[in-house]
This record gives C-alpha cells, structure tokens and sequence, in this order.
C-alpha cells in the first residue's frame, strides 16, 4: 500500500510482548523495524545476546544482529513506535516519544483508561480515534498515545460486539482461565503452576470490568460516555501456554432466539469491515457448534492468532445466555491486536504524521 | 465406637473412586475390607494384579491379596457397599444389593435425584436420612440406597450452607476449573489436556444447577421439595491432577456487609458440628484471607483433603457477591464424602441394620 | 515435478499419525490424497465426523467431507498408499495392498526387520531401496512394502550419519526424554504424565537398539548386513507434546577432535544432498552451540519438523563424546519421514510403477 | 533418646530447601527450631509474613509468628545449624557459625569437595565423620562443617552402593530427568517448562560426576582418596516437581548375574542398618519389578521420601548392566539428607558439643 515502509521502534523489544512484535513485524509489508529499545541491561548488545527468545521460528539474521539502544527518541527518524514495556515505565517514556512527535501504539495499561486517550478495537470502535486531535492540541504536540486494551478485554470485546450493536448487552459476568504468557517472562514460577490453578491475577478483574465500558462508550462532544453495562470478572490463571478462556454469562435487551445471537457472529460486519489490513484476519469473531470448543490449545491460533472463537451459546437460568469464548492473548491480546491498530492509524491517513510535521 | 467393625465391600474398587475408597478404609477405625468387587475383566485376580493403582502411598497387603469378585450380593454377609461404579452399572448393580438388605452408599449419579433417595452432605442435611423408611417401605427391602453429590455440588453447596442458613441464597453463578481425577482413569487423553484447558464436561452443568436445590431442600411429608434457588454453572476442565476450584457470584437476601458473611464460615454449625466422626473435618469450610488463595496445590489437603477452602470474598458487580471455592474432588468431592455419609448413618443407629433384619 | 499428481491412500487416517498424514499431505506438490481408510467404527462417516482432530490448524474442506472406507485395496486406483496402521492390523493389511500392486510406504514397525523391506532415511541409506526388486521378484507381486524407521531411530540415526560417515561410530549409550505424541490417541491417560514422567516405553529401547544398525548395514549381495554397532538404549516418556529429546554418549574410531566433529554436522553431505525434495529441509541435521539447547518447545519445528538439532558435544569421561538430540517425532519422525521416502521413490522413477504395470 | 531436644537453627529458612527443612523438623524428636535465619529482605518480618510457602500442609503456628533473623551466629546459643544457603552466601557465612563453635549440617555445595569436610550418605560413608578432628584441629576450632551431596548424587549413590560393595563399580554412564524443585524457588519460569524439557542444568553433570566418587572414597592416613570410578553423567530437567529420575548404564568388576544384583539391593546392610534414627526410612534402597517403575509421582514419597527406589534392571549391551533410580529430591536429597546426617552426629555422639566447648 504505502510506498516506503514505515519506519518503527519497539519499546521494551526483549520482553514477552516485544518478542511477538519482532516476530510480527519482521515480515509486514507496511512496517520496518528500524530500532530496538530496551532497558539499561541490554542496551550495548546485540538483540541476538539480549533476548532470552522463547518462542518457536527463528529471528530474522538482521535483527539478531541490531544493536539495542536505550528507550529514547534520539538515534534517527522513527515514524511508529510500538510499546511493550511495563507500565511503572511506560508512564514516563511514552510520553516523551509523543512529546518528540512520535505516535505511540501502547499495550500497556498506563494510559488505557486516559479520558484523551483512545483504547481501541479496530473492529469495536474505530471511531474513537477520532479524539486524537485534542489530544494532540491538549498536549501541543503532533505525537501521540493509542492503546490497546488489556488482553481479555480484547476477546470479551471483541465477543460481545455483534451481540451489542444488535440487541444492546446490559449485565456480563465473565469468568476467566488465563494463559500463562500473559505474565510475562519469566513471570510465573513453575512451581506455583505445575498441578496447579491460581485464581487471582493482579490488576485484572478491575480492568475487565472497566475498559469494555470504555471501548463501547459513545463519543460525545466532551469525550467518551462509557457504555451503560454493567460488568463482573473473575480471573484465574491456569497451565495453559497461549490463549485466554473464557465462561460469559449476561443479558441482553429485548428477547433473542438463539439462532438470531448466533446470527451476529456469523453476519458481524465490524467498523472494518471493508478495509484490507494486513493483520486483519478473514473473521474476526467466529462460532463454533462444536460441543466441547473453543479449546486453547485447538483454536488460539485461528486467523494467525487474530480470530476470536465463541462456542457453546446456551440459555443461562441467572443472566438469560451464557457462552464460551477463547482469544489468542499474546497476539490477538497483544502485539497483534496492536498492529491492527497501526494499521488501521495508516489507513485512516493520520500515520505517517505529514511531512514537516516533525 | 461400635465394638466390631462393620463389614464393607467395595463396588467399583479398581477405577479412580474405588482406589479411594481403598485408601481411606484400609486404617479406617469402624469398617473393615471385606470384599472387593469389579468388573468381569478383573474378577479372579487378585486386588494388586487387577488394579492399575495411581495413588501415591502403598496398598495394604491383605487387600493386595484379596480376590476381586463379580459385583454381586453373593458371597458372605456384608453390612454396607460402597459404590464407586459407572451410572450404566449402578442403574442395575445397587438396587440389587438394596434388595438382598445390603444398604449401599452410593457416589454414582444414578439414583441422586430419585425422590426416594437422599442426597446427603452430612454437615447440611443430615435430616433427609428421614425418607429412607419411606424408601424401604416402598420398594419392599431393608436395604436402602443413599447417595453423595457431585464432586463440584459438595464443594458449592457446602461453601454456600453457612450462608443459606443466615440469609439465604437467591441466585448463584459457578464457574469451574475443575482436576482431571475427576474423569476417572485413564479419563482424558494427555494429548487433550497438555497446554490446553476443555471448557465443557459432560453433563456436569446440569447436576450443578440441580444436585445443591434438592441438598438445600425441605422435608415435607410428601418428600423433598426443592429450594427455591436459581443457578448456572460453567465447567472446564484443567490440567490439575486434584482439586475442583470454582468461582462463585451470588445474591444473598437481605445486605450483609463482608464481615458478616465471612463469620458465617467462621462460625458454621453444622448438622454434624457436635457428632465424633471419623472423617470428619476440624472443619468443614475454612475462609482464607490470603489474596491469591485457595490454590489446588497448596489448599486441597486441607482436613486431609475434607475441609472445603474458600477465599476472595468480594463485591459482584452483578449479582452482589464473589468468592472463590476449592476442594478435593476424589476425597471430599468423592469416597471421603461417602465414608463420611456412612459414618453418619452409624453414628444415627441406622447402620447396621438390626439383626435378624436380614 | 510430475505433470500430474499421484494419487494417494492413507491407512489409518483417523489416528495420531494418520492426521500428521493429512496435514502435510492436503497440499502437497506431488501427492494428492484420494483416499481415506481407517477402521469399521469410521467407515461409512466422512472424515470430519470420524476423526478426532486434535492438531492445530484447519482441515481442507475437501478432506472434512471425503467418505472413509475401509482399509482395502479396492475402491478405484491408488499411486500409493501411506500406512499409519496399528502394527497388529498393518500385518495383513499392508501385504495385502502390495499384493495388488500398491506400493505402501509404512511408518508401522511390522515388516521394518524384515531382510526384503528396505528401512530407510532418504538421507542416509537411500541405496537400499535397491532391495526392492528382489522383495518383489520373492513376493511375486509389482507393489511393494518400503518402512520409515521408528521415530527415536530416525533422529538418533541422523545425528550420527555425519560421524559414522566420516569415522565410524562403534558404541551409542542413548537415553530419551519422548513425547506424549509418540503414544498415539487417546494413548496415555493425564492421570499418568501430570507432574509424572514414565522410565519405560514398551518396545522402544529394543527398536532403537536394533533398527540403527539395520539402516547403517552394508549392501551385499545376499542382502543387508547389519553394521557392527553396539547400541544401548533407555527410554522415558515425558509431559512434553511433540519433540523427542536424547541424550547420546559415543565411541567413535579414531581420535577426532570436537571442531572435527562438529564440522561433519555443518557439512554433512546427505545422499539426497542435490535432490529437490518437497519434504526435504534446508538442513537435516543442525548443530546448535547455545548451551541449554536443543528443546523440545523452541526446536522442534525447525525446518518444518524435518530438522534434526544437535548441541552441547562435549568428551564423555566413559565413551568419549556425548551430545544432544532432538527431533520431531510425528513430523521427521513419522508422516514426514514417511512423505520424504515417498518424494525419494518418486525422485528414483521407482513410483509410479510403470503404466499397464498393476 | 537426647533427653533434651538440640536447639537448631535454620540458614536460608525462607527458601525452597529451607521451608523442607521447616517442614520435617517442626515435629522432629531430637531437634527443636529455635532460630530461622535469612537474606536482609526478610530480617525483621515473622516468618510467616516472610515466606512464600510453597508445601502443602501447614506450619507449625509458633513459627509462622517467629522473627526471621539475620544469618549471624549472634542471637542465643545453638546447638547446630542446618544450612539451604544459595553457594555464594554460604562460602562465608557457613564458617562464621563453625568458627563460632556451631557446628553446620549443609546443602550446600561450597564446601562439599573440600577434603578436610566430610561429604556423608550415612548409610554409605559414615565413616568419614571420623576427618572432623582433623577439621577442627587445622581450622582451630570446635565448630565444624558437614555436607551434604547434591540430589542426584545422593540417589545415584545409594543406588550403587550395595552393588560396589559387593562388586566394585567401574564405570557408571547416568541421564537425569530432574524435577523443578530442584532449581528452587522461583527457580524456572513456567515458559520454560510447558510443554517443554531442558537438557542442560548449570554445574549439575561436574557434580554428579565427582562426588560419588569422593563419598565413595578411601579414609586414607592423609585424607580421603577417591574411589577408582569412571562417571558420564547427562542432566536434563523435567516438568515433574518434586523427584529425580536416572537412567544408570553401569560396568561392574567380575560377572554377577541379575539375582545376585537385586538381592544386593534386597540384602543391603548399610553403614547404619542397626542403628535407630528418626529419618532413617525402613529400607533405605528398595528395587521394585513392576515394569514401568519407579515413576517420579509414585514413588517419590516411599518412606517418607527417603526411600531410593530402583527398577528395570537389565542388561546394557555397552557398560554390563543398566537400571532406573528415583530419589526425593528435596526430602532425601536435601533436608532429609542433611537431617539424617544431624542424626548420625548424635547417634556418634559427635553432637552435642561437650559442655564447656563452647
């Protein structure tokens, strides 16, 4: 599509979300890795010494061989960058990339629930990209933040959309069996995992209970009206390498059969519906009638990890419908869910920031 | 307590319950092996070389020697079966010991909501052991059938008694994770629960959301009247060996504060709380404050492996309140419930029955 | 290559290897499947309601609706059959499908000793296919019967060809750490690998310690001379889903030193080394210096699961070298082992058989 | 026996050897936990606030509310102190209490091939406590070191030493699958160990190939001479928790048949056969011939986990004879170990030191 490549950095490259960049991005037609940034232990090695790599498929020789620099503006044009760092250090640097006119694509939560700042769903609410030029004139600055949502917002978004644009959904109880990649590497110890389930990760049920209502909030004249739903997580985490499970339970308005909520997801005609994006997957919601499906380890990796699956609608005697959902946490949830965003940034025309601008 | 033991047999006593049962009764201080019975494909072996025992800690000698025999009343006075037997068995295998006045204590889900049959969780309705002489005077026998619960309606509708009986409960939603032992052996393929997590058990779902209202029932004169409680349940199954852990929202009637519900754990009375019971518990529900607790590793031992675990009282957005519920699924979910039913109907004068009654 | 594809069969399509068959083989240059046979308990079904799919990634829509027959040569003209039979069925049913003109590649052990059966790697003895006319001419018959070595063999085998090529290897201790893939579906029960592993696996160390020499064996005109080798080996399964893990001491004649024998890996020759072969990876055998690898997580998709990795050679105070091996063991070590002998016969002009031939 | 119990203390109590030893010597007859010593990050909190306790089964409520304190001699009089210090602390800390007259029990390697320290399987070489005076004479004090050997060692000794006794063992070739408690706690991230096995543990085959030698060692006039004894040991680690696993391929002198060896194992009259010691396990090696044991999750906690279990002895067409070991590894071959050697001391009447020597 564009001519040249855009330029990109990744913030918090040897990380567990910034593997998945590298190994995304070393191959896209629309961006080029220009700079690897990480924290003071790296910076002076190559990638190739720095990275404790664990994910299967090699890396690109010439990315093995980049030098990498601090997580700093200076050291050459960048037209992206892509964020993977941690929050308690994603709160300082992602402001000074904006600050030096750098757009920055962020994973993490840090700025996710920021009134100026959109979280977005390319498929959900594209829309909400809309508020970037006052964040822009609010910070005086041509740079800015978008973020990605937290890993199973994404797939509980992603899920309820059809659902929501057709029938409006009011109450969502969701219960959680999550990957261990989500927390990172190293993370977890194999000693807490091994024959064993922890129902509790730090900081999650918070999130999924706020930054859904955020994401299907409506634009208005003064921001974002978070959507009038109302929602309780429960999360645990399980042995599971990639892919987040997920029991929903809710209710929606009016009385649908099930054949017309299974309608939604097979008829879900998203905000992009019509745009060709390279990570954008054949369908982004997809539902299966096999009885004992989605599993982890079967479905993660449907549309290259991009593809949410739903399974097992059936009537909830509390909530009115309860089904299953399962979401790809480090790609769809992560690094890829990102680059959609960016992607979506570049077809929107508002990445690359016009020339001059910098 | 009694001066002789009574004589038990075991029905089902090579699969995955059965080995339990011979775990916990081969010390147990009140009932003694006497016979252990299975399928045609072990009888005329002897136990060791039938069974494909997968319990760590050794097998008695006396029972190593012990021949299998077929699953029938035949073959010296026995005061009491346990079984451990596949529905499709049971179905016809306990009624006939019920009928040569072998009463049978049964963690099959044949019979369990038969109305003539109780349902018992010995610390919350030990009372429904009142329809047995109902139950042998309509089917012409001595020998009766009592039932234990699903491993995961034990571990839910004993967490929920201590609630139930202050404030009632309304409305429940159970979200599970629950071991593989409960499967049974061989059970599940390793190949479909290495890194990866199944979101449907059959038929679990439905003795979830049925099996704790006849529990929670009340006695009227013509039988047992369901309590008037709505619940959903969602069930996964994890790559844990034992231990069922759940995630449990519910709406209590009136508005206790967190403090108050947590004393109702604190606090429990049970039907049992003043008997001497062997298996039983110091106690049989225990609230931890702990952030990440209960854990399957760490908490199912609890009261080995008798004490239901729960943790993360919270607020539920949706339904009013969260908390959390492990317990182990082969002992307290499993034998160790029907032992403890056993016990209970020693320690009431109901076993064994009166001489000559045979 | 060949203007039109050949058709092919697969024996036991429905098992564990039967599907690595068909997910290499639904698009592969050469081969296009045509006919699925499994057991009487598939027949009749289509393949999508038979199997039990339970490898990641999508079945081509064809392939879900082809009927599957039974495992008899009838039923319209086959190329070729693939065997992934159980080796007591694979007994008659492979002889029989030769019988009627059908060459069959097995990856069953049934016919792998027999003198008039080649065993081959296409790497290392690929001259042993010239045994083939003489089991034809004795079993008077055009088909024939070509094997694919045992899967801990065939990454043990590559991984010493480049040494025994170069100085000959006299004594091979080998122990394994194999995957639960090896067993098949539903093969070994969770119950039996969760925080387990299992120091014996039945009839694997007698194949490992036999088949290597079988293949190394010289061509004489009386047949195949098994090489003077004296092979020890151990065998463990472990909770790992595919990739099978060895560790290798060795005695090797002369006195070579450890860049000498590294530089057989990086250099090795292969006798399909100038072959253009679908199946055949950049690299058969690859040497790694990073010191905690190979693994089975990182490398066992290297070169699509055809790459056999070798690392940490250092002097064995006993033997005089040690190293480690890996290798996938469903893909090199199975269907695609199998395929790649297969892409030989073809490559040979031995398949197809001559037209008018059957 | 003692009539009053020993004071002991605990260095490195908050870690994984530690909490074992917490474990089995909070209800120990002989010895009583009086201090528990740890890093600078726990000093100051109870011990039950410090510690991230990852056992089942519960402490000991008096030491959940004991101070943690530093690792410093000063503080109250100890009779001994048992020692799970990581090597780089216990190099200088281990003689600080020695020289302060506390005699140290570790397990630690630090001082493990120091030839004035003895290295003691009490079953083994409990001779080799009589080097003690000499240690104290040459470091001028009445403190003093003892060791305990690595996990693997420990059971691959055991394992030999009713056969080198009877025998003589000439070459010994031994493949691990060690469990992850072995790498402490947090030790390895869960990412490296799902679905996954490492065939590298850092320092571990140096170990295994030394010390057996050493314990098996000469009491000579000028020290300890190593045994004569040729060992390849190959590492790998496991996703088992608790549990070391080996395949032993062995040469032993003269030309025993198979009975002769088992009943070697089965006859075994160890160095404290006659001697009553609370750790002592009934049989402190055991052979077992079910054809697939030991297994890590059977048979780990045979006596008490203190047990060495040995199987599937055959013949290895390379070194003679092979077989497969199991061994606790943080029972037997950590805290257990190191409080069977505390034991030995008293039994030896080496502890306490007389009064008046302090």
């Amino acid at each position: 599509m564009s001519v040249e490549p855009l330029r990109v950095g990744i913030l918090g490259a040897t990380g567990a979300v910034g593997q998945r960049f590298v190994a995304l991005l070393q191959s896209h037609p629309w961006f080029e890795i220009r700079r690897l940034m990480a924290s003071e232990r790296s910076v002076g090695k190559t990638y190739g010494d720095a990275v404790q790599w664990h994910l299967p498929g090699p890396i690109a020789p010439g990315l093995l061989e980049m030098p990498v620099t601090a997580c700093h503006p200076d050291g050459g044009v960048l037209d992206l960058v892509f964020s993977g760092l941690p929050a308690s250090d994603a709160v300082t640097i992602e402001p000074l990339f904006a600050d030096h006119d750098i757009p920055v694509v962020s994973n993490t939560r840090s700025f996710r629930m920021d009134p100026k700042v959109p979280l977005v769903i390319p498929e959900v609410n594209a829309g909400h990209l809309d508020i970037l030029p006052e964040q822009q004139a609010v910070c005086h600055r041509r740079g800015f933040i978008v973020t990605n949502p937290n890993c199973s917002t994404i797939a509980l978004t992603l899920a309820l959309d059809p659902l929501h644009r057709r029938f409006g959904v009011r109450k969502v109880l969701v219960s959680t069996a999550q990957a261990v990649s989500g927390a990172g590497y190293p993370g977890l110890s194999v000693m807490s995992m091994l024959d064993n389930a922890i129902p509790y990760i730090s900081g999650e049920e918070p999130k999924l209970e706020s930054e859904p209502r955020k994401i299907f909030g409506k634009r208005e004249p003064d921001g974002i009206v978070p959507a009038d739903m109302c929602i309780s997580a429960c999360c645990t985490r399980i042995a599971v390498r990639d892919g987040h499970l997920m029991h929903v339970s809710m209710t929606l308005d009016g009385r649908p059969g099930r054949d017309e909520i299974i309608a939604c997801w097979d008829d879900y005609r998203s905000d992009i519906h019509d745009m060709d994006l390279p990570m954008k997957p054949a369908r982004s919601v997809e539902y299966t009638d096999i009885p004992d499906r989605p599993q982890p380890y079967l479905d993660r990796d449907r549309g290259r990890g991009m593809t949410v699956t739903v399974g097992r609608l059936r009537e909830c005697p509390v909530l009115g419908w309860k089904c299953v959902v399962l979401s790809h946490n480090t790609i769809r949830g992560a690094a890829g869910g990102a680059i959609l965003v960016a992607e979506l940034l570049v077809r929107k025309g508002i990445l690359p920031l016009a020339p001059g601008s910098r």
